[in-house]
């Protein structure tokens, strides 16, 4: 059973990759998130709201999937989902290279 | 537009921090983490697959939301929503405690 819902994570996975953000630029990700996202998610992608997740380093494709699963509806947020709701496919594909660019490090405590 | 948005989202997180997990337990969580989410969200939380988010040092009140969403179906994913749904409110609890102790730092390219 979790062999199986491996696969099924990895499929969705290679399909993403396959349809890999090529013409990505994160420059232009990191100036729209400064005016888009970073009010919530913090100017380096790390929030300081208890109900809003850090972007930090967060995968590419997992970002991508997740902005256009709130520009869709597939996902629903009382904020995203009206954020999302004009960015193009570029403009997703810049946030999510930009986000994904930065490098996390992590610490048990 | 976008201070209503953001009262909105504010209005959410005292929400749940007024609903905060005061009963988690870390270690339980860490031990719950290890079979039930290592697997896809790796061993300190961070992801080794494209399309899988990194837990690591996420906000408390936003794992336990979304685990939540997961269990109810509000959040759907071939996977989560599986793994989500034996979850007690407990586990949830200290799954979200374990992850959001793991310490964040992040480096711009």
């Amino acid at each position: 059973m979790k062999q199986r819902m491996m696969m099924a994570g990895l499929w969705a996975g290679l399909g993403w990759a396959l349809a890999t953000t090529a013409h990505a630029d994160a420059v232009a990700g990191k100036m729209r998130a400064a005016t888009a996202c970073a009010v919530c998610h913090g100017p380096q992608g790390l929030s300081m709201q208890p109900n809003v997740p850090h972007l930090a380093g967060q995968p590419e494709i997992y970002l991508v999937e997740q902005l256009r699963n709130y520009r869709s509806g597939k996902r629903h947020h009382e904020v995203m989902s009206v954020i999302a709701k004009p960015l193009s496919d570029q403009d997703i594909d810049n946030l999510a290279r930009w986000y994904a660019s930065l490098q996390l490090s992590v610490q048990e405590p």
